[in-house]
């Protein structure tokens, strides 16, 4: 039951993410004249899609990693490389899409990092590049002690829900800047509501909802990777796959804490 | 040692709450001529005020009432009184903060509820009185049974650092509009970043750094309520307050479970 409320919400963030991509291209390339990589206005269009493909839905789907119950059992090492490769795709995309915006600006003459979309979004970079970089050393590199990674792992956890919701609080400071930016001086402004606001404000909202369901699924207590010693029912369920190692576990009954305990 | 940190933590939260309110106050006195209550652009300045003071600050610590360790002994209904009560105020805050824009617009013919801003503000006002309601319902008055509060307790735990984050991205992009606005057609635009702007984009930071501090100290289990029949040593140092009930625990030894385990 508690597998298949899981299937659920990653179907529903498969979609919600795919949408969140998909409807910030339609924005550009309907209403924004599209994409080009020259320094012009249809450079910076660029940037919005990559940065919600990078900084929220790879990102969002990377930090889920550890929450798929294929990877409770056997060996934990491909799974760390899953995780750090997907945030290193997330990252690229990420500094492909900074480069647009500030190709566009240098192109154009318009200053950079003035206001504060950029500030924020600047820092949840800043951030997701030192949670990366510090992430690959102590959990990925074999000379860390249990103790460090044990110190480092709810630092290491609580920044990679703080980054999201920062990026989250940057794409929708960004939208708005946008909209205000491209709807000013037109026969119907931003405040008229016309299709395309209504249209970016949807994906916005979207966006929103989709980081909601990331730090849903990373936060609920149910849906995480038991600790070594402790094996849930759900656990039980999973088959290792051939030639893994097996997991050393002990057999315990979980009766003494619900899930909303851990909240 | 761990209530040495919380404490601590307690300190910087009071302090970056105290300037988010006083630096918005600052900047709306400062540089926006202060404040009136007659429909005015004086009448608007309350907004922000009102918003961060409610919306993030009185808001913020009200979430926070079960992490206090004097809260873990004694009975429980006290602080859910306390709890229920700092929410209400962090509420008429918000609204009062929400009539004063709404009258402005009115009064100027602006119209009302179309960027992603107010989209984004307009549902974390709405999910905040529903969580408001729902949680005197269910975890105030005395009829629902223990399985429906353990039932919704994860969700009211979830939603209310949900609406919380929903509330600072929302407050990020409203100072970003307003300094567009503000600044527009001004011999220092936003984009040479004014002393103006330097100090709201600021304040802004400091409300994305309240508002991780309360989502850590809300997320941290060391720093959680344990359930009855598990008592912590942090607990044990307590002394119940003259006259109150006993707290029926069992005490237990808690060595399996390591902080980090719940993140």
């Amino acid at each position: 039951m508690a597998s298949g409320w899981f299937y659920l919400s990653c179907l529903l963030l498969g979609s919600l993410g795919s949408m969140c991509i998909l409807f910030t291209i339609y924005w550009m390339q309907y209403w924004r004249g599209g994409f080009a990589w020259n320094g012009s206005i249809y450079m910076f269009n660029w940037h919005p899609v990559l940065m919600v493909a990078g900084m929220v839905v790879f990102y969002g789907g990377a930090s889920l990693v550890y929450r798929l119950p294929q990877s409770w059992v056997g060996p934990k090492l491909p799974w760390k490389l899953l995780h750090a490769a997907l945030h290193l795709m997330a990252f690229i995309l990420t500094v492909v899409g900074l480069v647009a915006v500030f190709t566009f600006h240098n192109h154009g003459k318009i200053a950079n990092l003035y206001s504060l979309h950029s500030w924020l979004g600047i820092t949840a970079v800043f951030l997701f590049a030192c949670q990366w970089c510090l992430g690959f050393a102590v959990f990925l590199l074999p000379w860390a002690s249990v103790w460090l990674r044990s110190l480092l792992k709810p630092i290491h956890v609580f920044f990679g829900a703080a980054i999201l919701s920062l990026s989250i609080a940057s794409v929708i400071s960004g939208i708005n800047e946008k909209l205000f930016f491209s709807l000013k001086n037109t026969t119907r402004p931003y405040n008229s509501l016309p299709s395309e606001a209504v249209f970016a404000n949807s994906t916005g909202m979207l966006v929103v909802a989709f980081g909601l369901l990331v730090l849903y699924i990373l936060l609920a207590s149910s849906w995480k990777r038991p600790e070594p010693g402790i094996l849930t029912d759900r656990q039980l369920l999973l088959q290792p796959r051939p030639g893994s190692r097996p997991f050393p576990v002990t057999y315990m009954p979980v009766t003494g804490r619900q899930p909303y305990e851990s909240w």
